[in-house]
């Protein structure tokens, strides 16, 4: 990580400050939570991605700031939300804001930090990307919500999973890096390209985390291992098993995805069938293959210590998993 | 009702084909839900505001209808969630979607809207039109937590009841008849009048709501009666009766205010401390103040159709608690 932040050093420090202090609101209870989620921790991967592809684009303001804080403000929002819905416990290391306060404000603090992203947006004005960060918004609820209709559902396919990780990851690592690109100087070509570097890179690092969920420990992670299998949530290396399992093998694993509590001997008992059918080692795969397509998008560019940086980002998210 | 919508028939059926056409989605069960919640009513009264707005000040295209519809759409968000947040059982006279769907649709679908509704504006493109409406919803959001903030205490003041007034009901009022207006050709001093009407308009609107939730009948109000007494809501017919009462009556208040189930018996006895201490009467009181000052501040005006049908909303505003 060293390696690809090197050259925007300042602009992280920077990123830091704009997020502490765009976060204007005279109630402070909204600031507490605010700063509870965002100051502890996260990898920035977003707002990263606002900040190298505007460098790579020749900008040379300040405004990517604003706009990288804006997309980890969105971010946060969807997480916040997310954790009401999945009832989640952990989030980046420590307890989530649901247990802490409640549902109620993790859904109005949420709101919150939707509406100031779309103020901060309006004030500077910029039409394109409030187009083009309001359209990866509106997907991103899209695949929440397609996600949460195959909640537990054994017959989940290949193309529905791909579908909802589409929408409910790559729109906004994809709408993170046009942004950038938007605000130097950038031809058509050029646009498309960030904008499929950072498709990609989102399918990615999607399959990497339900991999993750799968091979980590709680501390690498974050948040506890073995959660999409707890809320029911039918990811890659999952789909992967079921397809070759023997009936009774997907029996076991239909009456585990529907039960509300599962034990760690459930977990095991998935985990031992993702294991024997490859489910791992097939969405790493795909992990791979579409990490290259996305160092491919970034070609067009000449290299540059911002190409490299978003490259070496690219290695560095499917490498996690290690 | 009638009397005030005969000039503009033709805009609000226009605006009921858009609001079933702007929801474009792919997802059938986001459709459904939007479906269900935006059809089975409510009074429109924040696209009204839009649509006379935007007459009222010579605007004679079709941008306006889209406008109303996007503003009954973040409406319609900010119910999704406070249902969830409130676990409210009733919403416009039938069951509300957190009863029929569950929490997690209903943040998720609220999301989609407001997403959908900064996509519609971002489209259209007109940048004081979005700024003015995200720095609304932010408010919203803000009144929406300092309400929760506030729930069951006693020492609510009433500063801090109407601060949350002005957040969570009246700015979005206020922003539905500026949008209205910018629309068209507007001074400085109009749009000042404008956004000032509205102001007061939401004002006594959220006043006479609070009103009914103690006076009306389940079948008028299309929530259940005594909900803000069963959430802990301290509304200002509640902070009237509060002042004035005798210390033994006070504890009785607050430990109705405290409970998690207050009983038939418990509203009833908050509702005689109520009348007892004539609530009611302050609270429409100042209601009717807030209508006094809104048709005021449309006096800058002509008289034409646009400001008597206005005039008349105002009168309708304050007249639903007889």
């Amino acid at each position: 990580m060293e390696d690809i932040i090197k050259d925007i050093k300042d602009d992280l420090k920077d990123l830091e400050t704009s997020i502490q202090k765009l976060v204007t609101t005279k109630v402070g209870f909204i600031k507490d939570i605010v700063n509870y989620i965002i100051r502890s921790g996260g990898k920035r991967i977003r707002p990263l991605l606002v900040i190298l592809c505007a460098k790579l684009c020749g900008y040379n303001n300040n405004r990517h700031i604003s706009y990288a804080a804006t997309i980890e403000f969105i971010h946060t929002a969807t997480l916040l939300h997310d954790d009401v819905v999945d009832n989640a416990k952990m989030r980046r290391g420590a307890s989530s804001v649901n247990v802490l306060w409640g549902n109620e404000p993790s859904v109005l603090v949420g709101d919150f930090l939707y509406s100031k992203s779309f103020e901060l947006m309006a004030e500077d004005g910029h039409h394109e990307i409030i187009k083009t960060i309001s359209k990866a918004t509106t997907a991103l609820s899209e695949g929440e919500i397609l996600e949460l209709l195959q909640t537990s559902d054994i017959d989940t396919t290949e193309e529905q999973y791909f579908d909802i990780v589409k929408n409910k990851t790559a729109t906004l690592f994809s709408a993170a890096c046009e942004v950038g690109g938007m605000l130097g100087n950038i031809s058509e070509e050029e646009r498309l390209a960030l904008r499929n570097f950072g498709y990609k890179l989102g399918m990615a690092f999607q399959l990497v985390d339900d991999i993750l969920d799968y091979t980590s420990y709680d501390n690498v992670l974050g948040k506890q291992v073995g959660t999409d299998l707890k809320e029911g949530k039918v990811t890659l290396p999952l789909i992967h098993a079921i397809a070759s399992a023997k009936p009774r093998e997907r029996l076991t694993i239909k009456k585990i995805l529907n039960k509300t509590n599962t034990t760690p001997g459930d977990f095991e008992r998935v985990r031992k069938l993702i294991v024997k059918y490859q489910g791992i080692e097939y969405t790493s795969r795909i992990a791979r293959e579409y990490i290259d397509d996305a160092k491919q998008a970034l070609t067009i560019f000449p290299f540059s210590p911002f190409t490299d940086a978003l490259m070496k980002l690219a290695n560095y998210i499917v490498r996690r998993e290690l």
